[in-house]
């Protein structure tokens, strides 16, 4: 950290955020302290800032997160900081062309993490020169000594293997780095990892290299430890006593990158280009709306894992090839490349795959709302309606994950209008926007001049407030099921409200109350919305509640109760319970 | 696949669940017909059965599922395949102590998902020599190239690197995987991987090597590439036309691994140790409860992702070191391996780590369900009560991912009685099981003798039906927080119910409609249930509405509004809306 902050890296210590500087990722963000302390050498941060470490009242957290001005990426979930630090170092090589380069510092622990390897392979495949890997092997996890230990040379073995120069190093030697951090900058179309041999607290007596010290203070030892550790400084330094406090300033950036804020100036060139009717899936409009975006803005992005011509994010790599990022059949990294690419708003990335890959990165996702992310997720495939190809590719769990996430945003649009103005909004909201996308074909419900919102509804199908006996909530596939309910039922004298929602969280809790109050009342997220308002009410849901099989998607919505004639029977149900 | 299943594998064709039968795992899921025809080979399946492929009526699924008698686990969400082989390939090893093998195909698309590294890490740790990986290197993906297309060399590196003895062969040749195959067996202490170089649609007219044929039926194009096929047999097999149909025969295995029931038939060997009021974290009585199954059953184990420490499972490693697992920190691996190690009820496995971390695997743990799995997963350190670790560490959305689970159940006992019971409630309920636990110390408040059971919660303190005015509904560190709510509401002569649901899912319908009814009530599941029995009602719900900061917990409550006084100005908020 000494040598990184005070040598290597070139930055203004007190503009943390300029887009010039040089980037710092701590992946193994437990060793927060570390980075706290680097910042204090420096001078952005007080000694007495370092003494409020983990207090309520303070920034300094457990572990990083960007309410910090120098962190770019919450860490603390292992593995996944060189993900975030291969897209800032795969936009300031492609999209900023600048001369920024990006360090992450990797622990031997979460080596083991797949994530890392992914990462790795990412890095070496788009000849990631600016990007260095900082591996600390210090041979002891949190409950017992990793599976390497110091074994260096498999370590090197692995990482020349994934397409890295891999440089062994003394850790503890400040020489030693310096001149390996020298060769990092040499080396061309390839990224560097630097494996450091380390002694897990170094010099710190009775402690070094033991078992048991994993993230616990030193208590009642801390006097005699601290007094040895100045005592072998005075020994090594010839002179040098204590901190480097304000005597070693880094040196200032190359100045050849701009700030930006592309949040809320993001629109299409022009309204939806569909008729009413017209035979549409919402995948489809999502790759149409993706590269009129990308069209109009070159920092708008995509990235795909190998699903591009499932999802139509195709349509955005064909248009413009710059502005797609393959990532291959590796979505924790997909996920965490997006993420490095959205920091300091550098790029709007959209990461899409089938939706029910996208579970592979939950953790991944979740981090993305502690490290404040404004990257854009579409998950396609959405529920059985994809058929034949069976449960392992069917999303169904896709909604209650995305919900679950602190600060999201999520779009269930059922047309190819309402998905076209889904990923306009999505560009524009700050935090995780999930849009689910439908394989299958479906009419376009709206006009090209419709109006959408976040967290606002539409009434499809009404007969008036006095008349409508019930209300049907139901998007995607299963607003088309409910409309043909609704005639079925208007057949047989039965009135009922179609809402199609839009987004589900937030739901539209006001055209909800409203409905729920003249009628009576999609799950989960309808009932909260209810119970917010304070609206007693009940909730009747359908949903697939079994591993569904292989078939047709018609068969498949047949067998699971969620077609037209079960809405059908269903209302029936409810409304002579109600009546009874 | 014709080498594998009819000269290399030991097993009987008409008993494919037999346990000594060697075992197969096709990763690469979407190769599924290619699994269903070996299996018509040798006579299981017959060339009917074949044509019902990806129909709804047949078994005979999109991807592979075990609704099939010799599909041990599910595929089709790539990458996760390796990981299930090498659980079941670590129970044949060190547990079963037989002489099965494990093959597991794996594709080169998917070899760039992390969870592949972490099992090829896994299995070398472990020296799993009775486990095979067989990479079939055809080059392309879906979309397009594979980023190492046919680079063997970089595959090989990779691979011995990783620990695995790898072999380069002609995926095409009989004689060089007859070989590869035998070398294998050769090979002590060290897993083999067989990398083959093959053609995607190798010898199809026209479609061999090129792209835009994944997952494509041939169409119109089907007769003229089987006169081609049909025509290049004849030439090429010195008059063995077509079909191998009858004439070679599999090698029956060597019969030494007995038959097992172990669910339903696993219980603690003496009620819980607790004195009411006693301090116990959930943790600590999950990692007793681990260790007292593990006691009386040597086929619990657990398994750990170096936090044993943390969690307690480190109670089973340290009693029954040979019923535990450290897979250090590769959630996704652990999970499959898990999966593994459940398969055909060989073992009952735990699986713990931090709730939070358990989101890594959201997609191995989706495809558990899938895959009819019995493995259970315990995840600690749930919510803000943690403390000053910061958001990253904190569980939040792990009772939404595991409800979302087909089939699932999730319990989140709130003291160490329960806790024990949840564990071996777990142990012998099918399906996948989720226990939450908790790091702070909280009272015990269920005597030992205490009966549990799923989707039975407690009312824990009840004032009488006449004179309850409303009912809480809590678990874990928030049912403390009540009980002390309730409390500070009776001394203003308000009486409330206080229900612990024991089971988030199935949540205790019956027991929440008689609150309701005798009185006005955790979120999704509870209105969930309310809405199931068709009781009108509304829900205050109180939760983490944002990313938590580091802090003490009882800070963290606090500023989050879910200590007791937040409860107790909730419930009086509640009443007064409900009186005007």
């Amino acid at each position: 950290m000494a040598v990184l902050f005070l040598k290597e890296m070139k930055y203004k210590p007190n503009d943390p955020r300029n887009p010039s500087s040089d980037r710092f990722v701590l992946s193994k963000g437990h060793a927060a302290p570390a980075l706290y302390a680097a910042w204090t050498e420096v001078g952005l941060l007080s000694v007495d800032d370092l003494l409020t470490l983990r207090k309520l009242s303070s920034d300094l957290e457990g572990h990083p997160t960007p309410r910090l001005s120098f962190v770019d990426v919450a860490t603390g979930s292992l593995g996944q900081g060189l993900s975030n630090a291969a897209g800032m170092a795969y936009v300031g090589k492609y999209i900023d062309k600048a001369s920024y380069r990006v360090y992450c510092v990797v622990g031997d622990g979460e080596a083991a993490e797949g994530n890392i390897w992914e990462a790795l392979a990412f890095a070496s495949y788009y000849k990631l020169d600016n990007l260095v890997m900082i591996l600390d092997v210090n041979r002891l996890g949190q409950s017992q000594a990793t599976p390497l230990q110091h074994d260096m040379d498999v370590y090197q073995k692995r990482c020349e293997a994934f397409g890295w120069h891999a440089l062994v190093v003394d850790g503890h030697n400040v020489n030693e780095l310096l001149s390996a951090f020298s060769t990092a900058r040499s080396i061309k179309e390839r990224p560097t990892a630097i494996l450091c041999k380390t002694v897990k607290g170094a010099d710190f007596l009775g402690i070094a290299d033991e078992e048991n010290w994993h993230g616990k203070p030193l208590g009642s030892r801390s006097a005699e430890v601290i007094r040895d550790l100045e005592a072998k400084l005075k020994v090594g330094a010839s002179g040098d006593i204590g901190s480097t406090l304000g005597r070693l300033k880094p040196s200032p950036p190359v100045d050849d990158c701009t700030p930006m804020k592309l949040i809320g100036s993001i629109s299409l060139p022009s309204p939806p280009q569909y008729k009413l009717g017209e035979l549409v899936a919402t995948r489809l409009a999502f790759g149409n709306a993706l590269a009129r975006l990308g069209q109009v803005c070159d920092r708008v992005i995509g990235l795909d894992g190998d699903t591009k011509n499932s999802t139509f994010s195709i349509k955005l790599r064909d248009s413009r090839p710059a502005q797609f990022i393959e990532c291959f059949i590796a979505e924790q990294n997909m996920v965490g490349v997006g993420i490095g690419c959205a920091v300091r708003q550098r790029t709007v990335p959209f990461v899409s795959t089938f939706g029910a890959f996208l579970t592979r990165a939950f953790d991944q996702i979740r981090m993305g709302a502690v490290s404040q992310t404004n990257c854009n997720f579409v998950g396609s495939h959405a529920g059985v309606s994809i058929g034949e190809d069976g449960p392992s590719q069917m999303a169904l769990e896709d909604l209650a994950m995305f919900r679950a996430v602190t600060g999201s945003t999520v779009f269930y649009p059922s047309d190819a209008v309402a998905t076209e103005r889904a990923v306009e909004l999505a560009a524009n909201t700050q935090g995780i926007c999930f849009i689910r996308t439908g394989r299958p074909n479906h009419p376009v419900i709206y006009q090209p001049t419709e109006l959408f919102a976040v967290g606002r509804g539409k009434v499809v199908r009404s007969s008036g407030t006095d008349t409508d006996q019930l209300t049907i909530v139901a998007s995607g596939v299963t607003l088309f099921e409910a409309l043909r309910a609704a005639e079925l039922l208007a057949a047989e004298n039965i009135q009922v409200r179609v809402i199609d929602p839009f987004t589900i969280k937030p739901m539209d809790g006001a055209l909800l109350k409203q409905a729920v109050q003249e009628t009576c009342g999609i799950g989960d997220a309808v009932e909260q919305a209810l119970s917010q308002a304070g609206i007693a009410h009940t909730v009747h849901r359908m949903a697939i509640r079994e591993v569904p099989h292989s078939g047709t998607p018609t068969e498949l919505l047949h067998k699971y109760g969620i077609d037209a004639n079960a809405i059908f029977l269903s209302v029936k149900r409810v409304l002579t319970t109600i009546k009874s």
